[in-house]
């Protein structure tokens, strides 16, 4: 089937109606304070939508949550907002009540300057944890950002920077495509280096099920018109197939945040929750006969695209990372066993550290997916590697014996940037595959930090 | 109380009654293969007691287990051992069928060469997994080890190097203590320096609450009189306070074992195990006034010394380790709280890296707290670092906030090799301890490995 969309250029500004802004306000305290931008990095940024939007949020399930994660998971509920205020540097969590007081004044501030009700705004911080926000920075910031909203074309990739803390680069996609005959359009922006194992749920609770184990903030605008809890539903299960599966260190952090903004300008008819939901039921071919099934369809392989594109840039951009590699783990007994046991591989230091060094040990993989919680019989598994996608496959175990594939074809396989890991438990027929990096000398120099120099600690 | 037992040099043949041994085989198959020990590090050891010995086993829960521990499993479970075959350079884990032949072949050259039933041997493996066991050398390396057992007073720590792998030292205890009228000993040794945070069961079956993350291999002699049911409840309370309770990786191995020997050649009135199980029940104080209940109580205390002092030495000499943290989680609801707690900290690698910048950086506990499997509130935890077993605290966290002190003094208290780290959560009254180590560039350059070069890669 060809793709229902495709991808254009551009980021958050891309659909109707939003605007965008990033600024240098020196968060950090790095010392000048005077709002210079010179040589320094954006540090604090402003999406808004030129009218009020469904808004869709999933949040980390860390049970130390930041303060900006608490007032968003309270505001998202609402089902419309207007503004996203986010900043780099300071994560405003740990901060007690003080920290809750300053994410509510950096909403208030933006609703001011914007004439707008202050529960329309939202809020989103990542970097240090524990350190109070400088406001009077803050303050500073946001007016600076609000004044300079669409003042330029480059205003968009201001706001990707703003939003970046440890990333190399800035991460963004957009694309295009039809809803009945009106044209729509989805944008996105994230950031995220370290600290990432996201398990994100649309309450900040966990479920039994949920990952455990990242700072990752996204945020995504559309011109599609949706409501709001059409777009919640079809965030869950965009988020779930990707940021929800990527792993860069297994720590889950305290701030992670999605949030989705979807404001209509489209003009298409709305789509409805129950259509999102009946997705799940029916299949793709039959969905494409039904009009408005079409569009809830064809606005969540857009959104899935989006959502997997930007995690995907995550872990290629993560803290050290030189490896790329997709766990497949399939005929497992249950989803939660072909999840738990490619999150083993994925998270074991010992197997990451072999990708590193482009050896293709089979014998650490064996031993992370025997100490996971998934069911395993030793002599039922079979271990391969391809070029991403590719049907292709080298073996080099089957069925618990290692094959004759010669040790120099199997490190042939393991030495490229990015690969797939085929595991098959052959024990039934559930399947999960996790988005994984290896694990460099760069990451631990990185995070070491240098305790001379407090600024350059890291969340 | 003074302390029922003394620290005295030696280790597995400091009891009465033991012999050791230890030679150059060439397992890894460098390619002298002509058993000349110049240069080259020992990789099979022998240790045999002079009589039948009661005897207790405690084994990895990996689902993946190797040959050598399939067969210590079953034959631990008669009670009754002489001997102890161990070799290093070659797990003989993920060899199948072959596997099981190598691992029971091993045992039936022992029992051939010295005239004793072949299930009274016992085997054990470390190294590499995946490759069979190169038998030919093997069996040459045990007729040597067989020929030289007791030959100089070095077959001791001949055998004590024999059994390393990637170990920097020899690790190594004895203690010496009265049954009675009687005076006994406990000797032993180890290795183990990564895939290391063990969660053994005396019957390689995984317990609900077992932490399921180590290669480490242990012996442990005894010249105490004691049946092997006590020696094995004895044994199974010191391994849950010592070697379940370390973490270097997060990694549990295929071939994690410790074995203990008890010949009875002290003399002293059998230790039965009514009398071990008791002790959780009696008060240290009332026990040492009942003779039978004393004998027991001093083993126990002995053999949880024996225990912990090896279990340190594996976490001090981890691959890449530059420091040695205990980490002690109190005020948790439950001890399975206490401990998912102090497994998270001990296991982020975030907060080992920050650890090896000597950064005190309390934003990655708490975030850490925060995902673990334990109730967490965020204002209620204390967060403090002390000296090893100093009543001294420094806190950089109360209930949630940072405290006043400066950031140098917490800097300070961070940068020795070895600190206490405690966390408070203030909601209960259960707490549990872990033994963990730092994350270092130096694990990951070790543990990448030279693809290049195959006999350097690791297990």
């Amino acid at each position: 089937m060809k793709s229902p969309f495709k991808e254009i250029g551009g980021s958050i500004t891309a659909p109707q109606g939003f605007l965008a802004s990033g600024v240098f306000c020196d968060i950090k305290r790095l010392g000048t304070g005077k709002g210079s931008e010179k040589g320094k990095k954006r540090d604090l940024a402003l999406i808004i939508s030129e009218v009020p939007a469904a808004v869709a949020g999933m949040f980390t399930t860390n049970q130390v949550c930041a303060a900006p994660v608490k007032v968003c998971v309270q505001r998202v509920k609402q089902g419309t907002a207007q503004a996203i205020v986010v900043n780099s540097g300071n994560a405003n969590a740990c901060t007690g009540p003080r920290g809750l007081r300053d994410a509510v004044a950096m909403t208030e501030i933006v609703a001011r300057q914007l004439h707008m009700p202050v529960d329309h705004v939202l809020v989103a911080s990542t970097g240090r944890i524990g350190t109070p926000l400088p406001m009077v920075f803050v303050k500073r910031g946001i007016l600076a950002a609000a004044s300079r909203l669409g003042a330029s074309s480059a205003c968009d990739s201001e706001a990707t920077e703003a939003i970046l803390t440890s990333d190399t680069r800035a991460k963004q996609v957009a694309v295009e495509f039809k809803l009945g005959a009106r044209t729509a359009r989805i944008g996105g922006m994230c950031k995220g280096a370290g600290m990432i194992q996201p398990g994100m749920s649309s309450t900040g609770l966990r479920p039994a099920s949920t990952p455990r184990h990242a700072t990752m903030l996204c945020f995504i605008t559309s011109d599609a018109a949706i409501e709001a809890t059409a777009l919640q539903a079809a965030l869950h299960e965009a988020v779930a197939l990707s940021f929800n599966r990527i792993t860069v260190d297994g720590d889950m952090s305290t701030n992670d945040t999605v949030l989705a903004l979807a404001n209509g300008l489209a003009g298409n008819p709305a789509i409805v929750a129950s259509d999102v939901r009946r997705l799940t039921f029916v299949h793709s071919k039959s969905a494409m006969r039904n009009p408005k099934l079409r569009d809830a369809a064809v606005f969540q392989s857009a959104l899935n695209h989006v959502c997997l594109a930007l995690a995907k840039m995550i872990v290629r951009d993560g803290e050290g990372v030189s490896r790329f590699v997709t766990v497949r783990v399939s005929g497992a007994e249950s989803v939660a066993d072909a999840d738990a046991a490619a999150r083993a591989v994925a998270n074991s230091a010992l197997v990451k550290t072999s990708w590193h060094g482009g050896d293709p040990n089979w014998g650490r993989i064996m031993d992370a997916l025997g100490y996971s919680a998934a069911k395993i019989v030793e002599d039922k598994v079979d271990i391969a590697y391809s070029a991403p996608g590719s049907r292709q496959w080298t073996y080099s175990l089957k069925r618990g014996q290692p094959t004759r594939t010669p040790f120099q074809t199997l490190c042939a396989a393991v030495a490229a940037g990015e690969f797939d890991l085929h595991i098959n438990l052959n024990l039934g027929r559930s399947s999960a595959a996790v988005y994984a990096a290896d694990l460099t000398e760069e990451y631990v120099d990185f995070n070491k930090g240098d305790v001379s120099d407090p600024a350059s600690l890291g969340g």
